[in-house]
């Protein structure tokens, strides 16, 4: 396992306080998985079967729970949700198939439901078998003494080399009546001796079918989640599962089935807000980050254009490292955005570093100031704009600085 | 400029000693333009038209010297060759362009060609105006003083960040003449505050019209120069040059015109090795690299799938993080495979590294031994091998770790 590390600079300094989700309660014990002395399984469980939507890795070598989620989310209702940390039960053959099963079941006869109604996530070593009944004889315990108030607990409970919990809330009143929506994630924190996993269990009181959950959550999720990168690598494991119970409805509150019911607007809003609140939690978190980099292309051909042009240059290891030395490298952005594959005119680029503007017209901004671009550098979230000067096409992407902690955390353990 | 940096551990314990190549010589000089106290132009002169082709960067950002080779490649012949360190002459808007034209003027004045007969690249930071007057005022001088023995003081005057000098010579018969290849190139190092630039002059004595040297080269390219990655970033810059004198011909050698010919068949083998063995030489020369990864796929759909997951694996900064730490750590390479895109099934995937085969069907392989891999991850060249199971496709890449030599390197300067 990886040295602790002092907590991320970028941390809130507050932690969200999430209240109850009506019609839901959460458990988590200390298995002994792998850590010790500390929670490492969370159960949450639903009174009455929710509502579920998810989306998962895109990786071609996914995880056995992703398995298992993407199998049974056509059945549409959850009645449980089990995640370990500790063992990301990742390219365990056979065995990881018989670990997510005897999961399942469990956790199923624990609540009353079938094995399809329960939705699994691991997180943390790949490739060592995980020994599920170091847990599975906790489930109907865990079932029986979940409570209202644990999100804290839960967020703690799935980390791995996170240096805080990430935890995020709204209200947002649909069709008159309040409803809430709680988030927690664990970020793209590597465990040694093995990778990163982002998870993140999303829950409303609202009453919202299905479908239109899938259809909010598959949207919402394209500048939120899918705009976060740490390294460009790409977990075997990700996984965000959102629930709603509906138990709004016993206070009179609408149920809602279909995404396209102008009723949800401010819901979608909410629920948008609040993922790109957990993304950008998990950046801020990536190992060794000292530094929030948020990139902004504008002026693209598409918004997809745009897109990829932001994800070169947040993956771009010099793009990063120049950050981390505090240096606003515009060299290094049209390296970037020249090798992204879209189109692009170089002698069109403009380069902004938070409202510095250090290259226009293909050139360096004859007005360009380096003490002022000096001292944008030195805040901790450092806004780089590119306008390609081609369309309309838009898109930001959030990312973190590439320092030697990195390199430590992922590296150094074995020397 | 970064601070100096010890001799990277990979670097070849001698260094080639090329032989002069018939019918062109080499002089070098020191203008100044960043450097002090070093060689920073090159200049290489043709008795008489050379057969000229040409690889460049995919950047969509490309420097002025690369837009002048592109637009000069057309002719097929080449009189002379300038490059200059210091200043990569990229992103540098109008003044790029006067610039560029200002030393093709001066180089085909001093040698009685064209400025399309000249061919020229740059290296060192962009975005700021090269002054080419500060050098050619020299050129007329340096094509007097040329001379047959200047390969390894051009390969010195081309480094930047290049921890020790890259030179590669090949001979082979052609149709029972036999003939030389030299080569030189200067690596992935990034100059601060700026960015890498790969370059290669390659020439040869044969005689080999411009298309068959242009189809050999694009083909050549493919399994050495375009198979390195040292952080995945594509310079502006890049730039690889074969020339051609056919000098052979004064000594009863046969003057071939197309790439089919069967005469150049030792030729086409000789070229490739070259090229691989300067690309090699770049990939070991990475910034802070202490090891060689090569990485091969096999069993792939097809080969442009291999090499697409074989970048994948030698792009991931956890697998190039995990062998800095010598840690034979599967895990992520299953990550980088399942990433790539391509089509790949988790369970009949094998992976070695060295002689040692870490995992099979999808699973930590049972009779693994965590000390003979540890072992093959102690060596300076660490192989690692995928099986993917699916088909014939297969590719080799070559990459270097990931230590914190890079980030320091690339992100310490202004601390």
């Amino acid at each position: 396992m990886a040295q602790s590390t002092p907590v991320s600079p970028l941390a809130p300094t507050e932690l969200a306080a999430l209240p109850p989700i009506d019609g839901m309660r959460i458990a988590t014990a200390a298995a002994g998985i792998k850590y010790k002395g500390r929670t490492d399984v969370l159960m949450m469980v639903f009174d009455a079967p929710a509502a579920v939507a998810g989306v998962f890795t895109t990786s071609r070598c996914p995880s056995a729970p992703v398995d298992h989620c993407r199998a049974s989310l056509g059945g549409g209702t959850a009645r449980a949700v089990v995640v370990n940390s500790g063992n990301a039960n990742a390219f365990t053959g056979r065995r990881g198939r018989q670990a997510t099963e005897a999961t399942a079941e469990a956790a199923a006869d624990a609540v009353g439901a079938t094995p399809r109604e329960v939705f699994l996530a691991s997180t943390g070593v790949i490739g060592e078998p995980l020994d599920a009944h170091k847990f599975t004889g906790l489930l109907a315990g865990l079932a029986e003494t979940a409570g209202a108030d644990g999100w804290r607990s839960a967020a703690d409970a799935i980390m791995t080399t996170d240096t805080y919990p990430k935890l995020a809330t709204r209200q947002v009143a649909v069709d008159g009546v309040t409803v809430t929506i709680n988030g927690i994630a664990k970020g793209a924190g590597m465990i040694a001796p093995d990778m990163a996993t982002m998870l993140s269990f999303v829950a409303t009181d609202a009453a919202i079918a299905a479908p239109a959950l899938q259809a909010m959550l598959s949207q919402a999720v394209a500048p939120s989640f899918n705009s976060v990168t740490v390294d460009s690598d790409t977990s075997t494991s990700d996984t965000l599962l959102l629930f709603a119970t509906g138990a709004a409805a016993a206070r009179g509150g609408a149920t809602i089935e279909t995404a396209d019911d102008p009723r949800l607007d401010g819901f979608r809003v909410a629920l948008s807000e609040l993922l790109l609140d957990l993304a950008r939690q998990v950046a801020r978190d990536g190992e060794g980050a000292r530094k929030e980099i948020q990139v902004t292309v504008e002026g693209a051909t598409s918004d997809a254009a745009a897109k990829r042009i932001a994800l070169s240059i947040a993956n771009s290891p010099l793009v990063k490292t120049a950050v981390a030395g505090e240096d606003a490298n515009w060299g290094r952005v049209v390296m970037a955005v020249g090798k992204a594959g879209e189109e692009a005119d170089r002698d069109r680029l403009a380069i902004h570093f938070g409202d510095i503007r250090v290259a226009v017209d293909g050139e360096r901004d004859p007005d360009y100031s380096e003490d002022a671009a000096a001292a944008v550098m030195r805040r901790a979230e450092i806004p780089i704009r590119v306008d390609l000067g081609l369309g309309q096409g838009r898109w930001t992407v959030y990312t973190c600085d590439l320092t030697k902690e990195y390199v430590a955390i992922n590296g150094d353990y074995r020397s």
